[in-house]
């Protein structure tokens, strides 16, 4: 009896036990080891390298670092937009509006050349007659607003808008002369043609109609309605058949007037609040040449300058030359090209501003390089071309003579030289938006210090203009 | 004859007319048309999306930006970084260095756990007499560091850093006791199993001993070296054999010694240059409770905050842990995730803190769900726990029991759990930034205030301390 109840007691414990273990046994699987070899993150040996979470860092960071800028700015100065102001300084221009007498005026060039490519096709004057009155007429395009100009010094935000104006005109104009010189050629290659395949003249014809149905063929282009069309197509390069869109698309050019609306309120706010106070603020840097002060206020430019940059960018480039184009039914809209992902200087030019680019590859780079030029040498002269049509643009409106605007185009070929050695990538990228951001401030500090110097202006005053 | 001289005169015409229209064509092929049909690129019809370019763009006015705020600091307010001062402030703490005494005094506790330990696995004290000495331990080693510091209040840095340890400690004491606990249920639950599986004793204690060779087992482990290396390890969690490596790398070593002590200057000097200006001017915004101006000054405060948080983050995380791991080779290095990427608030929370995450998963979440507690009931209890730990080190320095350190880390559940809903992907990641970014400067100016307010400091004073 005694060993039955003792293996009874035996086995009820074995049972008991065996639950425990179970039951322990669940409870034990959560203590298992939790610490294995492992490398940290930021070690090179853990190979890892997603770090996209940083990229929104620098975003938010950006957009609060610029936030506490604004706010600053609003507390220290109050609103300084002001609109009124703007619109009276309009209507009291002196001189009875000469910037807007000029810009009207600019369609005299146009019809003069209108007349003469008219002459030149009927054959009454030679190609060389043809070149003088050119040469004439876009001359005294280029010298006669900017006399007007220099001596009448109207506001200078007018100015630079009716020397630009002008500018536009003797590019279209000079491309408009070189295509009409190269139609003649053509026709008189195909004349020739004709006489030394006498016989087909016919079938010729016949073939040449039903392809050109449509199109226009020179001197058929040689009319007020195709060059009015092409002085306000948003090109500088002259075809005779543009490619044209479908229709006006009205939600697109509702978005695009919009845009340019509201973008161009923007930066002229933005001018008044933030560029105003930060430009007046640097005379007294100036005025000492303290280098650290006027580290200081150039990078406090550099910023606001080159967010007004950018939105005059999309504000021109894309919304105004859309709306142009959208009006017009021009077909082609590559007026830029992804500058923003430029890894060389050279790519930068060739990219941001799509009309100037494709005027000065083909009336002046291709035509050089047949002429015999070098790569180096065309591209320079291109470069010396835009540069004194910048210097133009900034020199007569400000009444003084400096080649800060020139130097800064001029030195292009050469920083373009040298980077495109040491420079390439996503540290060429980088170069680019340096070059960029800093290089403007830099010539409107220097453009205002030469302006208060030159014009003997007190650069000591703290007052706000 | 005449018609002969016709011919060839006809025939040599014909041979430079085909020279002529060779040279022509060529001259020709360069004016073919350059216009086509085709979108602007940010018109989404274009379907262009490579703005990799302005990923730098952002970069650099980011880095441009913070330049331009180092300038104009350095200008306003000179040279504030003095470390002598904070050498003068160490020497001088009153009552001959609290801090390092309690700090030192926090031994003894560690001591008496490694008793009770011992006396637990001989079985000479039951488990519920254990816990009751636990308890006393723990709740002395909270609150006598902190009433000393309350009473004797000395310098505030060094009393958070104290209270540090302290809780480092506590936490290190709760491992350790939980895992001795379950080696103890393990071991009688072996010695049950022994029982119950009698007879193959022998060969079960053999293939134990084959396995076991080089680990250690309980009741082994409870010596003063493996508690003193836990106590120093970078974990907060308790294991008999942690993963060890093979050698010290002096190279790695060096490395992080110099990011340590780099990183630390750099942090105090941000500290002295950049926050303590930008609090100090935040007085009078405070005072007079001007909602913009608290605004400006909050973001003013909330970059370099982040900065030096961040800095911290790496010093502290990646440097310092390493350092300590690679001198006690320790071979776990996973002291943070990648954070920085996650698109959640819990995420965050579990990516961060990788030794509290660890601690609090394996020490209070899990046998609160073993117990029976939901999900969330048990995340709310952690958070209530870190929200507790957050307040203890803040308010006993202060002397003030605010309670913004404590609803800070409490509210990060409901946040969790509304966010968790709403924003998701690249949104929830910005979140997550937003709110550490803006929570801490917050945080910062209400303790601020509070510490003014209450121990009824003049707040218009422009005092730079």
């Amino acid at each position: 009896m005694a060993t039955k109840a003792q293996l009874r007691r035996s086995q009820s414990s074995k049972v008991e036990d065996n639950q425990q273990i179970a039951r322990k046994e669940k409870f034990l699987s959560d203590c298992k080891p939790i610490h294995s070899h492992a490398d940290s993150l930021f070690s090179t040996s853990s190979g890892f390298t997603n770090y996209y979470g940083i990229l929104n860092l620098c975003f938010i960071l950006l957009v609060l670092g610029n936030a506490r800028l604004f706010l600053e700015n609003i507390i220290k100065y109050g609103i300084l937009i002001n609109y009124s102001y703007l619109a009276e300084w309009f209507l009291r221009e002196p001189y009875n509006w000469p910037n807007l007498l000029l810009t009207v005026s600019i369609v005299i060039f146009p019809a003069i050349a209108l007349c003469t490519e008219k002459l030149l096709a009927k054959g009454k004057i030679s190609n060389s007659v043809g070149v003088v009155i050119y040469i004439i007429n876009l001359t005294v395009l280029l010298l006669f607003p900017a006399a007007v100009i220099y001596y009448l010094h109207p506001v200078i935000v007018f100015s630079i808008f009716t020397l630009g104006n002008v500018t536009i005109c003797f590019l279209k104009l000079i491309s408009y002369a070189h295509v009409n010189y190269w139609c003649r050629e053509n026709y008189a290659n195909k004349r020739l043609k004709r006489r030394s395949s006498s016989g087909n003249i016919a079938d010729d014809q016949s073939a040449n109609n039903a392809v050109n149905k449509t199109l226009q063929s020179y001197p058929d282009n040689l009319n007020v309605r195709d060059l009015a069309y092409f002085m306000f197509a948003p090109t500088l390069c002259y075809e005779l058949n543009f490619p044209r869109s479908a229709r006006i698309r009205k939600r697109f050019l509702a978005k695009r007037v919009i845009e340019m609306v509201f973008l161009t309120w923007l930066m002229v706010a933005l001018m008044q609040q933030w560029i105003v106070p930060a430009v007046n603020n640097a005379r007294q840097p100036l005025e000492e040449m303290e280098i650290f002060k006027m580290l200081e206020r150039l990078l406090k430019l550099a910023i606001p300058n080159h967010l007004i940059w950018l939105i005059w960018f999309y504000c021109f480039f894309h919304s105004t030359l859309n709306v142009v184009a959208e009006l017009l039914r021009f077909g082609d809209r590559v007026f830029y090209k992804d500058w923003w992902n430029a890894e060389t200087v050279s790519e930068f030019w060739q990219h941001w501003n799509i009309p100037v680019h494709r005027f000065a590859a083909r009336h002046i780079y291709k035509p050089l390089l047949n002429k015999g030029f070098s790569r180096l040498m065309a591209s320079t002269i291109v470069f010396l071309l835009s540069a004194f049509f910048h210097e133009y643009l900034v020199s007569i409106p400000l009444r003084m003579f400096k080649i800060w605007a020139f130097m800064g185009m001029a030195m292009q070929v050469p920083i373009a030289y040298i980077t495109s050695k040491f420079v390439r990538g996503k540290w060429g990228n980088i170069t680019m938006w340096l070059s960029l951001i800093l290089g403007q401030p830099v010539a409107i500090l220097a453009y205002f210090h030469d302006y208060y110097v030159v014009h003997s202006l007190p650069l000591h005053t703290n007052s706000t203009t």
